[in-house]
């Protein structure tokens, strides 16, 4: 069947391989087993999004208990042990004896914890969201390949706003046809983020005024959004000759993300925002010029500080004064944003398979913002770019 | 400035009577005072949804506590005590002295949870949730008529199916093609429901076999979605002639949702998904004319159910045997699912000003499915329709 063949199933063994790089941290955790319940997770340790959680003990199979839906679960995950539940109390014989058990702490709400304390008494718990997260940061050439595919998708939709950016246009409006562009492609629509209240969106697209407007969300810019219900992001703001328009549209495909961030603008755009732009893409080129094995993460960032400081940019760096966010960049894979960050006190050194994007931008207190964004991936001998859209600025 | 009066913000007089609401909930839960920091329910007690948390004390004014971003968290919101939070040290003042306090235990991670008992040895902490979702099962005048633009909203998307549907077009570029066009005018894209892991999404577009398709969801028809990392919804599989279509696009404006089903077809529309559409109307009419103030929520549900048995639809009504969903309707708001249910054991009584989505949908266990959905108020004298949609099959 023709639609079934677009869909790219996880292999066994890059499961496997997954489960095999988690047990030394259960291990070294002293735990007896780990629980993943939030989907990003078990769906990156199985395969499947379907309803569902996942037991990994320190010996034996994982298991997967499945809510919804049994078949389609034992379809997409190569687990081997997948089995139907219809009530919590039918883990306890998969737990018997166990002292120490993993649970996602960092997402799992306090009433769910408390129904497993009450099902396992006697049991420690401890946070099993680190051991993910930390498996989770290099990437398999299986990861790699999808999110190649995620950068081709990205590539086409910055290919159609020159076509599709007019005059009066509102950035909603723009931000609906990208997305209506980019779905058939295989975007997902919904970007992900470990967050009780944020909830990042597609269409982060601002120009001139609105780029200048700080939000709820930890970004330089927030933009108006739609409504004080939801802030953030494109509005119906009309987009005007000589403003610094700027587009940050993310795609998602298979699970995984592809950020990226370049510079429109109608007839012309202002000095001041042309030259923020050539030296971001400046701090851009130079810090990726040292992210190699080895580097500290939160050097690249101090790093990129010291160069916007130089040129002159320090006020505007990652927001105006006040209003400053502190990271330069952020892992990305089956989450928008994850292991590493390039932000202070993040002082563990890159690897080799991390992928990761960088976003230097400036933001003026009045008139806009100016940046870019690339998303890459650390290999052997330096970067290698995956985002794949030329840097210059396009005036239409 | 234009682009801002288009942007409705919540009086003052309805913010006061949201927590003149909320208090005797405090006092009956004997709490000192309740925080709320999950983001729909201290927008729905502020009117602003900026990184922020609610304090509401048993006596004295509400707090609201801004992390980012206090100017505009304090023009959205008409609440008098709007301070800035850099650490959660500050909060301490505020609740000198609590014995027992409301925190949202079914939303916030038990990490999270455990930094507030950190902070406040000997408190004694209860669920505060249950008091907004009571709070919010009532709808005023002001959230009404907001929902009554999404409605139009609603209206207008729904309108422009039949000019854009056509044989060959997949689902997703239909769902695509609606978010473009709902978006500029006021669809803010995201829908919204408490869950850890439950991503409610727009654009539910089934055709033929992806209506029989069962998901992660607690829907009647899953549908087969993009890929297994977002496994519900449109996918990519070309509509054809011939086949049932349901669209069910969820309209999220200012923060309160609208939900609706119809049925489409290209040609024809085979006369199974005729009969179960006209009977799953038929119901959502005998069921309405039951909704009245002082109904149990459960007797029109069981009172559903007996419907469809009586008319034959039995094995497929709310899904086809072993994959029913038990629930005939859902209160709809700021959230796309809340109180009231009309679903076995909500045995509680409708009553005026509730705001409810009706949806008897059929699914074959092969070939599709068919079904309605409508979104109403309850009035002193019985329903009034919010969604306004003529209910006819439209077959392009």
């Amino acid at each position: 069947m023709s639609k079934k063949s677009a869909i790219l199933l996880t292999p066994e063994s890059e499961v496997r391989a997954r489960i095999e790089r988690v047990r030394p941290l259960i291990e070294k955790g002293r735990l007896d087993a780990a629980f993943f319940h939030y989907k990003i997770d078990y769906f990156y340790f199985s395969g499947t999004m379907q309803d569902a959680f996942l037991l990994v003990p320190l010996d034996g199979p994982p298991m997967l208990f499945v809510k919804r839906e049994l078949k389609r679960a034992m379809q997409e995950s190569p687990l081997e042990k997948i089995v139907p539940l219809t009530s919590l109390e039918e883990i306890r014989p998969f737990v018997k004896g166990m002292k120490r058990v993993g649970l996602q702490l960092d997402v799992m709400p306090y009433n769910m914890v408390m129904r497993y304390a009450g099902l396992l008494p006697g049991v420690e718990f401890a946070d099993a969201s680190p051991l993910a997260k930390e498996v989770r940061k290099k990437k398999s050439p299986f990861e790699i390949a999808i999110m190649e595919k995620a950068a081709a998708i990205s590539k086409k939709v910055y290919g159609k706003i020159p076509e599709l950016l007019r005059e009066g246009m509102s950035e909603i409006e723009l931000g609906g046809l990208l997305e209506a562009y980019a779905k058939p492609l295989g975007h997902e629509g919904l970007l992900r983020m470990r967050s009780l209240n944020y909830e990042p969106y597609t269409w982060h697209i601002l120009s001139g005024g609105t780029g200048s407007i700080v939000s709820q969300s930890d970004s330089p810019m927030g933009g108006l959004g739609l409504s004080p219900a939801f802030p953030v992001g494109a509005s119906r703001k009309k987009m005007r000759r000589g403003e610094p328009i700027l587009v940050d549209f993310g795609i998602n495909y298979h699970g995984y993300h592809m950020d990226l961030t370049r510079m429109y603008a109608i007839g012309y755009m202002p000095e001041r925002f042309v030259r923020a732009y050539y030296v971001c893409r400046d701090i851009e080129r130079k810090v990726l010029d040292r992210a190699v094995e080895g580097a500290s993460a939160s050097a690249l960032y101090e790093y990129s500080v010291e160069l916007a400081e130089k040129a002159g940019f320090g006020p505007y760096y990652l927001g105006y004064n006040g209003y400053k966010t502190r990271f330069l960049g952020h892992g990305i894979g089956v989450e928008l944003s994850e292991l590493p960050y390039l932000a202070p006190r993040h002082d563990y050194l890159l690897e080799e398979g991390m992928t990761f994007a960088v976003e230097p931008k400036m933001v003026f207190p009045r008139g806009g913002a100016s940046g870019i964004e690339d998303t890459v991936l650390l290999e052997k001998n330096g970067y290698r770019m995956l985002s794949d859209v030329d840097d210059a600025i396009v005036i239409v």
